[in-house]
């Protein structure tokens, strides 16, 4: 155990007027301490009881809780990791440096550590990586009132007390009885009788399956956790929906970020730095990306010199192709989020936008049509760029909805840098039919 | 009732083979379904018993919930809805045209009829629009040996049987108990002392709170239900964790979707008409905004016309500052939609993505620059092109960190159409700054 009265920080230096711990919840003492510097964190910290700053840190932000258990004694840490659910408690192990993780697993109590050695050992993008093995777990042949006495004397220990999992005598998942069905089923009964007078549809996933099918499901089927086993169906433990709903967060957050080459996890928390590293390839992308649709321009060079008001009207052209291309960008993106995809879906998606375009398009173009004929009086001119429009707005909505089709089956993150994708083709696209076109029809 | 042999559907007329049920869960039975043809699905629902259909329309899609419903003779609907939890059947209802809700209301058995009427007074988009009802509501009086009793004697009722909700004579909320609390506690106490003993954070949310504020609360929280009250504290009802992963995904769809001006509801299996009304009046708005940046490069008209390289370039300061834009619109709509935010963090989020951008910009600028000379030989022009892009990167970055707080502010949801406002803004800021600059700079 860490000897807290040896270290008693300095009561004078932190400014106890910002936090005030009467009637906080861990979550809201977090965010004031999220407010602080790390020297002033260390120093709160040092003064609470260890299981309430397990509490707190495990409500903070991923970044500033490795800052904080680095700068701590290795004996305190370990105690406040003790306190944490394992799940979180590996979360946090597994982001540190080596050298601190070593030293502090050290100091942890065996129990603990070898629980938490199991559970690094599983990508942390994998169900594996975020379920909770603190569960209630029962043999099949118990019967009701033995059940029931023995979660009485293993009350304290369970984290998530609303469902058991019913088990054969190596551990292979036979299904899963809530509390109530327990409490309310016949003394004599065994859980295996139980469970037959149940019409059960059992949901699980296997310990390697991504994060996101598993939220999917649990989301899909409207559960509160979902069980996660090996390849034999033997019980590893399992998935709650307060799990899930971070998980779900983080991937919505992820999906947009990523799509305009801002970094998957960035947050107004993260170090500045941080997000320059993170978005500063994907803009040099994004020139490299620009000299692709300039050059197209550029080899319209001489037509925009004999005509300049065809500059002024082609980043219309390609700024609406774009738009609409985001439209059916945003909407795929969030299905491919939602749903399983399978090709037949796919082309119906590409269809299904092609038709939506061509019906905006047409609109589209022919107010353009009318303002550009009103502004100029040159009848070809609209003409051109009303056909432009169109044909780029279905090329937009097109690209857009296959974008992310073709970076998953390329084994990508569907939205990884998507608009960025998009926009080249609907500005190169719009470039291309509008001078094109013009330096068909327009020019002597 | 409904007399199901009345109209038996001419089953060969289905397509069964499309359609197996054995150990099918409602939700994928729902999947199947929504592919089907509406008369298809109607002769489906036909022909199962009332308590499994009301569990595979539950499951469905909205749009597809009230079109299929609105088909169904109106008795067999009304008891498919009372099969339903009630919230799920008041979405439903509220969804219908009026005169299709009526006849159905007036079929429902009356005891339901008034907890649908009670919920349909309630704002959809509010925490009293997705609250169950069907809690287990216990007087702080009653010992734990009594509450037991009446737990065992209403046990099918209840849809959500993990945590109990303590009142007073009045029905206001005490405090929450979970199952395990209850069954684990001694026999003769009463409730109102085993809450004392407890250390408890109380969180609710009153009926009016908006359903997103109410997701935050939870998923901050990590609770699996979150009690609903009126302004006296009365408790109503609670709201679900699987209810929140609902929230919370559409809240993802609505953000991404509506930030590029598409439906905030839109999905693969919406009707591509409604795509349409709903994508079009933005792409208007586009267009509007569109003319505001072209009459920026029309103004330089007689610039391009003598040097028409401007044409080719211009393109690329506007692109980047736009990506670089959205890089910090995408950051701050999600951080609007997982945390509180007042006026310093929004000028802590501005400053960052200014310096962000600054420090991108510079990187960027040198690097065109470069590019640009090596392909020109000229110097001037190369220094105004990096010297846009800075500018122009920096003001996408401030635009793209404001105006989703701008849009609040206003009242408005801050995603809405709110790279279509950004664009307008980089296009119009890069055409001015990068032709300003050439028609002062580089001009004879």
């Amino acid at each position: 155990m860490y000897d807290q009265q040896a270290s008693q920080p300095d009561y004078k230096e932190i400014d106890w007027a910002k936090i005030d711990l009467d009637n906080l919840h861990p979550a809201d003492v977090a965010d004031k301490l999220e407010e602080l510097s790390l020297e002033e964190q260390k120093k709160f910290i040092l003064a609470q009881p260890v299981e309430f700053s397990a509490q707190c840190i495990a409500e903070m932000e991923q970044s500033q809780q490795i800052e904080l258990i680095s700068v701590l004694p290795p004996e305190l840490a370990a105690d406040i990791l003790e306190e944490m659910s394992p799940d979180d408690a590996t979360d946090i192990l597994a982001a540190l440096p080596l050298d601190v993780r070593q030293s502090i697993l050290s100091k942890i109590e065996k129990e603990d550590a070898v629980k938490i050695k199991d559970l690094l050992k599983f990508d942390p993008d994998t169900a594996g990586g975020v379920m909770n093995t603190e569960i209630l777990v029962l043999d099949r042949n118990l019967t009701v009132d033995q059940a029931i006495q023995l979660i009485r004397s293993n009350a304290g220990e369970i984290e998530i007390p609303y469902y058991a999992y019913i088990v054969d005598e190596h551990r292979h998942l036979q299904g899963v009885l809530s509390l109530r069905d327990l409490f309310l089923g016949p003394a004599s009964k065994t859980l295996q009788e139980l469970l037959a007078e149940q019409e059960q549809h059992l949901i699980f996933v296997t310990y390697d399956q991504d994060k996101e099918e598993v939220a999917k499901l649990l989301s899909r089927y409207d559960l509160l956790a979902i069980p996660v086993v090996d390849h034999d169906m033997r019980l590893l433990g399992i998935v709650t929906a307060d799990d899930v709903i971070d998980i779900i967060q983080e991937e919505a957050s992820e999906d947009m970020q990523t799509m305009v080459g801002a970094g998957p996890d960035e947050t107004l928390h993260t170090p500045w730095t941080y997000s320059v590293q993170k978005r500063l390839p994907w803009l040099v992308v994004n020139v490299f990306n620009s000299v692709i649709s300039a050059s197209v321009v550029h080899k319209f060079e001489g037509t925009i010199a004999q005509m300049a008001v065809l500059a002024v009207l082609m980043p219309i052209v390609a700024n609406q192709a774009g738009n609409t291309g985001q439209q059916a960008l945003a909407v795929m993106i969030r299905q491919l989020a939602l749903e399983p995809f399978d090709s037949k879906k796919f082309w119906r998606a590409v269809g299904r936008e092609a038709k939506i375009a061509l019906v905006n398009g047409l609109i589209i173009a022919l107010l353009v049509f009318c303002g550009v004929y009103f502004w100029t009086h040159n009848l070809k001119l609209s003409l051109v760029m009303g056909i432009a429009l169109v044909l780029d707005m279905v090329l937009g909505a097109v690209a857009g909805a296959s974008i992310p089709l073709i970076l998953r089956s390329l084994g990508r993150d569907p939205a990884q840098a998507s608009t960025i994708f998009l926009t080249t083709l609907t500005d190169s696209g719009g470039f291309f039919t509008f001078l094109g076109l013009a330096s068909l029809f327009l020019l002597k």
